[in-house]
């Protein structure tokens, strides 16, 4: 029942700011932030555009984040910290190549597909991409937790083709193909939509294993 | 040997405006202005930024473009031309849906892999996403565009899926999950890499192909 009415008060107005704790707090500040940045662009985005999407005071926001360009990389991390939750280590954990690659693909899907917004988008994982906005050093350590995950899809990928599981194909062609595959996701798929995420799952599942490994003798 | 000569030209110099006529220019100005539109952000580019990288004064620019908003909007009808000429008028003409399937796959992959920088990018083609600096009615216009070329894979798909040789697919979860493998090129694919256009286009049909359609009997 708590997670009923949490579900039906984020219905009513998904980045209005609740008595949660300070996490809590900071995901609805990113995901409203990240919504903001898709619509206006990152320079156009000001801290009072922020600020009024949330439902603070612009002085209440910078309680939690300190500047935009910090909120930018916030967001990104918050994307990558939801990312290496909830797909690489539970992947990490598997040590069948073709289990962990499927498991990879349908997480990272309902990471996606989860937290899409009835514009058809999620705002976070398209954020992620924005690193004009980001210092130099900042841009660095996202640049090396993406080549993490990415490492990881190839890895898996080189196991089934050592295995002969992999169909005749490049790794790195098929690793960037694979996540092009799943990434794109955040540009369409919509919530009010057609496709529940758990059918969403099923059809990028599908597509990618049926592309990518040989079929069974 | 003239073709020889203007690629060694281009390789110096890939933004150097050459002796050559207004749509030449024109798409040099598109291609270096779409290049730092990625590196730095489109608001936080100023027209002078486009001005120096294409190694014009600012005046010389504005002689060629009115603004950066028509620009970012230039830019945009650019890719979306070359998509139309290079993807959808030759696979309109195919009436067989394998073959115009195969076609728009390596005919776009071809149009990103040509472009794509040595800094991994196909400038053009990620800014045709930068839809938040445009106006309401420019906006709408390239989504119109967009949305005939998912027309156009779509109903591909759909031709494959009446004649049974669509594996059991959802259409449109497998006409975004295959523009998102091509699209995503434009964010990985360097020419100083490994593989070649050749090769990529190769590995993603051949990806694309066995994860959508059936396997022959």
């Amino acid at each position: 029942m708590v997670q009923l009415s949490k579900t039906m008060r984020t219905t009513k107005n998904p980045f209005s700011l609740s008595a949660s704790n300070e996490p809590d707090r900071l995901a609805e500040i990113y995901r409203a932030a990240a919504q903001i940045i898709c619509d206006k662009g990152y320079d156009a985005t000001s801290m009072n555009d922020i600020a009024e999407a949330v439902g603070i005071t612009k002085s209440g926001l910078y309680h939690h984040v300190s500047g935009k360009r910090n909120l930018l990389f916030s967001i990104m991390n918050f994307g990558m910290d939801s990312l290496e939750e909830q797909v690489i280590i539970p992947a990490r954990a598997i040590a069948d190549a073709e289990q962990r690659l499927r498991t990879i693909i349908t997480n990272h899907v309902h990471l996606i597909t989860s937290r899409s917004t009835s514009q058809g988008n999620n705002p976070v994982t398209i954020v992620v991409d924005e690193v004009a906005g980001l210092t130099v050093a900042q841009r660095r350590k996202i640049d090396q937790r993406k080549r993490a995950y990415v490492d990881l899809i190839r890895e898996a990928l080189t196991e089934l083709k050592e295995s002969g599981k992999l169909r005749d194909l490049d790794v790195i062609a098929a690793t960037f193909s694979l996540l092009g595959m799943i990434l794109w996701l955040s540009r369409w798929y919509s919530p009010e939509g057609r496709l529940t995420p758990d059918q969403v799952s099923e059809e990028v599942t599908k597509i990618a294993l049926s592309g990518l490994l040989r079929p069974e003798a």
